[in-house]
């Protein structure tokens, strides 16, 4: 049998996370039992939810126990299966943890048959809770029209680089927020956003007047705090924020004040709605359907940024609340 | 022709309005033009929206200019009329200003014939903005149904008084949310509301808590500030908040923080929303139709808290910020 290697998580973080907040185990696997799956984990996805599940409270999952796993979405492949609808050979994607095995009943796991053509890191990228994401946080709950202004925050993120792109297929004007020149390059040059915008250099309100001369109609919002703040000062008449994420937060034991701005919202008689990908599961498929025509005819891209051995992990995940990744974040756990 | 007695604004109120924000003036009225309407106005009505009309900047409507009449919205009587769509002795509602006669265009303006058997005051308290702002806000925005809890902040007001009572008539476990004893006692026992908690004494969101047993599903919001704050803190799984007022930071030069529990908009995947009623006129008879079919029924009451001389009207409007009234504000300006 093999060895499992395995974070788990020693302490609930204080801040941003520290390696000793996690243990690490290596445990040999016992033999399968009847109705249980053996998945091999290839890419374990990081992102900022994590940190809401490391906690102390429950968010929309409840915390991750101390001295378990930590909890982890990422793409394995089925080594041996006793379990009905898990063949060997297939993709799984869904909640395998910061390990190199996942073994047990398949609760919150999904398996499919690989698509022919397809990169592996796709899954994670696209065909997968990102994607989705992106997808339906646009489209349901932001509901843009063609000629309207999209504003997405956290743009060169792993979601907001796709909610940019499938803006400007509805025919959008898209200004991305980011935290780097080289990434607001990377957002208007390689993926044909309209326009982007360094929050960290200048004036970030007059910059997105600037680049927003029609006010903000949708505004994808990931990040929070003073972002948020400013973008709500800008909203046009019913204007809609998607609330997928709220980083600049999420390493803070007491929550920040809200948006002075907030009046904002009756005044345009403007509507913020939170939405968790989750709650979409089911509907996947069609995100899944029209992300990969959009990818076939080149109307998306995507990035990966690997890091490359699972012992890595504890450290690579503040990336994300340090903006230091651009696209998905990705653990090479193992070969393909 | 008579004489015309009214309030011009004289200064932009800094905090609370200051009787020295306006001047008395007394001006005879011209004799009326060609496409003009001359109404003697009964009821001034006050509202928290007016604070905001006063300010420098613009909110759904213009500021109103400084040495201008105050901006107000009245009910009053046609005594002569130049204009076509209204005739000597009917009915009008709108944006009659802080004055005893109107006397122009007719812009903002409706006529109507008196409906028998109904009293005048309950025109602005119900069969106007008030009603509207109740029916189409509780019911469009807040979407509830029966078996779910609603609550109410600014109960005893005008808006808040009428949104408990027409939860309560889609079946809700209707809280209100009150600044006396007094308040409260009225709205459990005149008005039917299941619960009401007073916000000044004890800990509001124990007191909610008890008294919102399955959470919150639905929330009028008329106040802001902690009251909102505490209100998100125990809002239910897709919780919709019916964001209609914000009258604890109108007096404000600077908007204050927004809610510190902003975040569990996104966690509890819930829906804040802003609206104005101007936007529902067109509708409005459909909202008088079913308040008044109600009232009729003896499922809806309201309550007047009368000012009597419209040289009251500087220091009577302080009285909806300082939680002064029950129910709708009115300025006696004349007689039947």
């Amino acid at each position: 049998m093999p060895t499992n290697r395995l974070w788990k998580l020693a302490a609930r973080p204080v801040g941003a996370f520290k390696p000793t907040d996690f243990t690490w185990a290596e445990e040999p696997l016992p033999p399968l039992a009847d109705n249980q799956v053996r998945v091999r984990q290839i890419y374990l996805s990081l992102d900022p939810t994590n940190r809401g599940w490391a906690g102390p409270t429950a968010t929309y999952l409840p915390p991750v126990p101390l001295g378990g796993v930590m909890r982890g979405l990422g793409l394995g492949i089925v080594e041996e299966s006793r379990l009905p609808g898990f063949r060997e050979g297939q993709l799984v994607q869904g909640l395998l943890g910061w390990q190199s095995y996942y073994q047990g009943d398949g609760q919150g796991l999904t398996a499919f048959d690989r698509m022919p053509g397809v990169p592996l890191d796709a899954y994670p990228a696209v065909f997968g809770h990102i994607g989705a994401t992106a997808y339906f946080g646009l489209l349901e709950i932001g509901q843009p029209k063609a000629g309207e202004t999209l504003v997405v925050s956290a743009a060169a993120g792993a979601v907001g680089s796709l909610v940019g792109q499938i803006g400007k297929i509805h025919g959008c004007h898209v200004v991305g927020i980011a935290g780097s020149d080289e990434k607001c390059t990377w957002l208007t040059r390689d993926l044909g956003f309209d326009r982007a915008v360094n929050y960290k250099t200048g004036n970030l309100r007059a910059q997105l007047a600037e680049h927003c001369p029609r006010g903000i109609d949708v505004y994808f919002e990931n990040v929070g705090g003073e972002i948020l703040d400013t973008v709500l000062s800008l909203i046009n008449l019913r204007a809609r924020i998607v609330l997928c994420g709220l980083i600049a937060q999420y390493n803070e034991s007491i929550p920040p004040p809200g948006p002075r701005w907030f009046g904002n919202l009756l005044v345009r008689r403007a509507r913020v709605e939170g939405f968790i990908i989750l709650d979409y599961a089911k509907r996947f498929p069609e995100a899944f359907a029209a992300l990969g025509q959009w990818l076939v005819e080149g109307k998306l891209k995507y990035r990966v940024d690997l890091v490359d051995g699972l012992e890595h992990a504890p450290v690579a995940i503040n990336r994300l609340f340090e903006g230091g990744n651009t696209g998905k974040l990705l653990v090479k756990v193992s070969g393909e």
